[in-house]
C-alpha cells in the first residue's frame, strides 16, 4: 500500500467481504431472536444489508476496479460472537439482548469502516464514491440506533426479569 | 447464559481479554506509525489501556466474580488488520491513514461493549460497576475523537500527497 488509492481499494475490498457475510449471518441472527420487533430488524438490515453490497459494487466500477473481496478477520470474529450467544443461550429476552449486543457491534465496525473510506475519498478527491459511501453509512447509524431502542425500551427489562426468575 | 448477570460476565470477560491484547498491540502499533502525534496518541492509549484492566478487574471484584478472560475472536481480528496494515506498507502517510482507521476500528469495537455493559448494568441494577464502565466508556470515545483529529487535520492530507508522488 503506497497511495490514499491503495489503502482506499484494501480497506473497499475488506468491507465488501464484510457485508457478503453478514447477507448470510443476518438471517441466522433473525431466525435465532425471539423478540418480534428485533426478528424484524435484522431481516429488514439484511435487505438492506444486500443493497450495500449493490452500491460497494458501484463504488468499485466508479474508481475502475473489479469488485473483490477480501477476507477480513475482525467481521469473522464479529459473526463468531453472535455464533457464540445463540449457542450457549435459549431463545427469550436473554439471547436477544446477546444479540442486540453483537448487532451494534457489527454497526460500530461499519461505521468505523465507511467513516475512513469517506475520509480518504475527500481527502483524494473520489467524487463519485462519496455519495454511494454515506448512504450507506447512514443506514448503519440508523440501524444500530434501532437496535439500541429496542434494547432500551424493552428486550434489556425482560433479559432483567429473567434473572429474577 | 440464562440471565442478564451471565450475559454480563461472558462479555466482562471478553473486553478483559481484549484489553489485555491491546496493551500488547499498542505499543507495535505506535512503533510503526511515523507521524510523532500519532505515535503519542498510541502510546497514551496504552497507558490508559492499562488503567482500563484495572478497572475491569475492579468490576469483576464487585460482582463477586474472579477476573478471567475468555478469547474474543473480534478484538483478534481488529487486531489483525493493524498487523496487515503494518505488512503491506512503508512508514510514512499513508501506513499511518491505515493505523488510524484500524485503532478507530477498536475504538468502535469497545464502545459497543461498554455501550452494552452499561445498558444490562442499569437494567441489573449493578451500581457498582456503573461509574467504572463509564469511565472507561469515556475514554475510548476520546481516543476516538482524537485518532480522527489527526487523519482529519493531517495524516489524510499527507496520504493523498503520497498518491501524486
Amino acid at each position: 500500500m503506497k497511495s490514499i488509492d491503495d489503502l482506499f481499494l484494501h480497506f473497499l475490498q475488506d468491507v465488501y467481504f464484510a457485508e457478503q457475510q453478514l447477507v448470510k449471518a443476518l438471517p441466522k441472527m433473525a431466525k435465532a431472536a425471539h423478540d418480534p420487533a428485533l426478528q424484524q430488524a435484522f431481516t429488514a438490515h439484511c435487505t438492506e444489508t444486500e443493497g450495500q453490497v449493490e452500491r460497494l459494487k458501484q463504488v468499485f466500477d466508479s474508481i475502475g476496479k473489479p469488485a473483490k473481496a477480501i477476507a477480513c478477520a475482525a467481521i469473522k470474529g464479529l459473526i463468531e460472537e453472535g455464533e457464540e450467544v445463540i449457542a450457549e443461550s435459549k431463545p427469550g429476552a436473554v439471547r436477544d439482548a446477546g444479540l442486540v449486543a453483537c448487532g451494534q457491534a457489527v454497526e460500530h465496525y461499519e461505521m468505523a469502516r465507511y467513516g475512513a473510506l469517506i475520509a480518504w475519498a475527500k481527502a483524494g478527491g473520489m467524487k463519485e464514491p462519496l455519495a454511494l459511501l454515506q448512504a450507506t453509512l447512514d443506514e448503519e447509524k440508523k440501524a444500530d440506533r434501532l437496535l439500541n431502542d429496542l434494547a432500551l425500551k424493552s428486550i434489556n427489562k425482560e433479559a432483567a426479569v429473567a434473572k429474577a426468575a
